[in-house]
C-alpha cells in the first residue's frame, strides 16, 4: 500500500488532507479512486490505513480507518556522520541509509575531501536530498523521515554532539593496532533507545588529525569486517549489522 | 599499494610476470617505475609484496619481497543468488558485494524479472561483470575474484544446490508467519567454511511458486529488518551480518 508522509496540521480527528506533489502522485500518477486505501503517517511517527473519500488535482482527503503498530524503527537513532564523498555518493548514502533505518545523516567536510561544499549552493541541494530521504522513507515503509544536517567540519560536529551516548570511528588500521574491543563487544554495550554517532572518512579515509579529534571526543575505533571497503559502502555496513544486533537477535 | 591478480602460469619460482591491462596499469596509469612495490594474488589466494624489476607497456616482471598473511575472506563461502533486476543493479550488486565478500554470484530469472536475459549478449556481458568483480577484489584487498555463475531459472539453480549447507531466502511475510527462527538463531548454527546460498527475489520480490520451490530446498525463509530493503540492499545487509557474525564477534 502507497505511504505518505502527512504534516501535522493537516490531521483533524479521523480525517487527513494531502496536499502538493503527494496529492498529485495519488490523483495523477498512481490514479487512485474514492474508496481506495493509502497509508497515511503522522509525524509522531504513527502510522494509519487511510480510505480515500475525495480526490482533487490538488487536494486529497481521507479518512483514518485502522491505525497501525508495524513498528518499522531502529531501536537506537543512529547518525551517520560521512566525510564528504564525491559525485552522487551522497545520493546513495542517503537512499541506502535511510531504507537501513538512518535518523540522521550529517556531511562533514573532511581534510582528505576532494569535493568542496559549496555554501551558496546548499539550500538548493538539502532540498533535492531532502526528497531522495523521503521517497526512500515511503518506499521502505519506515514511519519517519531521516533529517539531514547541515554540512559542517568534523571538529564542529564532534563540539556539538554531547548528545551522542557513543561514538564510533570506521579506523581499521587502529582498531587492529590498539588491539580495541570487537565491534560486537561494543554494540552488545549500547542501551536501547542510545543516540549513536558512526563517523567513516571520504575516501582515503580520515587523517591523523581527525582521528586525534575523534579520540578526544572518545570515540571508539571499530572495524567492518578485514575488507577495505569503499567510503559509501562503510554506512551501509554499519546500519546493517545494528539493524541484525538490536532487530533479528534472538 | 596496489594489488593485481597474477594468474597461476605467470608465477616461477620467486618471480612474477605481469601482462595485458595490469601492466598498462603498472607503466602508463600508475607510472610505476623499478623498485615500486605492489601486491601479487596467486589464484590460491596467496598475497605477496613484489618488487617491481622490469617495467615494459605490456610486460612487467617483479619479484617476490614478503608473503603476506592477511586473510581477508569471509570464513564462509556465500553465493547471492539474486533474481535479475533492472538497470545498473547488477553492477551495483556485484561492486559492492564482491567487497563485502562473497564468493559467487548466481542471477537467475525470476518469474517477477522486468527485463529479460539476453543469452545473445550473455558473454560480452559476463566479460564486463568480470571486469566489475575483479576491480572491486583489488580494491577491497581480497585475496580470491569471486565467481559470476550463468544466469539460470530458480528451478535450475535449486537442482544444482546439492553443495549449499544453508538456503536463505529473504521473506519477511513467511517469517513473520511462521514464526521462524531469528537471523541469527541460524547464523550462529553455521559452522566455518559452510556453503551458504542467499536468495533474493527481484523487485516485486519472489512469487508463491518461487516460494514453494525454496521450501522444498529446505530453504529458511529470514527477514532482514522490518524494513522493506529494495532488492540490491538485501544482498549487502546479508553480506555485512555474515561478516559481523563470523569476523567481528567476540
Amino acid at each position: 500500500m502507497q505511504r505518505y508522509f502527512v504534516k501535522e496540521n493537516q490531521w483533524l480527528d479521523d480525517l487527513v488532507t494531502i496536499i502538493g506533489e503527494d496529492a498529485k502522485h495519488i490523483a495523477v500518477v498512481m490514479r487512485m479512486k474514492e474508496g481506495n486505501e493509502i497509508i497515511c503517517v503522522h509525524p509522531n511517527g504513527q502510522a494509519a490505513i487511510c480510505l480515500i473519500t475525495v480526490i482533487e488535482k490538488n487536494c486529497v482527503t481521507a479518512k483514518v480507518k485502522e491505525m497501525l503498530e508495524h513498528h518499522s524503527e531502529l531501536p537506537l537513532h543512529v547518525t551517520i556522520v560521512q566525510g564528504l564523498p564525491k559525485g552522487s555518493k551522497i545520493d546513495f548514502i542517503l537512499q541506502k541509509g535511510t531504507e537501513l533505518g538512518a535518523s540522521t545523516f550529517q556531511f562533514f567536510t573532511a581534510e582528505r575531501s576532494v569535493v568542496k561544499w559549496d555554501q551558496k549552493k546548499a539550500k538548493q541541494k538539502l532540498v533535492r536530498y531532502g526528497k531522495i530521504v523521503k521517497e526512500a522513507a515511503e518506499q521502505s515503509h519506515r514511519n519517519v523521515i531521516p533529517t539531514i544536517a547541515e554540512v559542517k567540519s568534523l571538529a564542529e560536529v564532534l563540539k556539538n554532539c554531547e548528545t551522542a551516548d557513543y561514538i564510533l570511528f570506521a579506523d581499521e588500521e587502529l582498531a587492529k593496532a590498539t588491539d580495541s574491543p570487537s565491534l560486537q563487544t561494543i554494540l552488545q554495550q549500547i542501551d536501547i533507545g542510545a543516540k549513536v554517532y558512526i563517523v567513516i572518512g571520504p575516501e582515503g579515509g580520515i587523517t591523523d588529525n581527525e582521528r586525534a579529534l575523534l579520540l578526544h571526543s572518545h570515540a571508539n575505533a571499530v572495524r567492518f569486517g578485514p575488507r577495505i571497503l569503499r567510503t559509501e559502502t562503510a554506512a551501509l555496513y554499519a546500519l546493517s549489522v545494528i539493524s541484525y544486533e538490536f532487530e533479528e537477535s534472538n
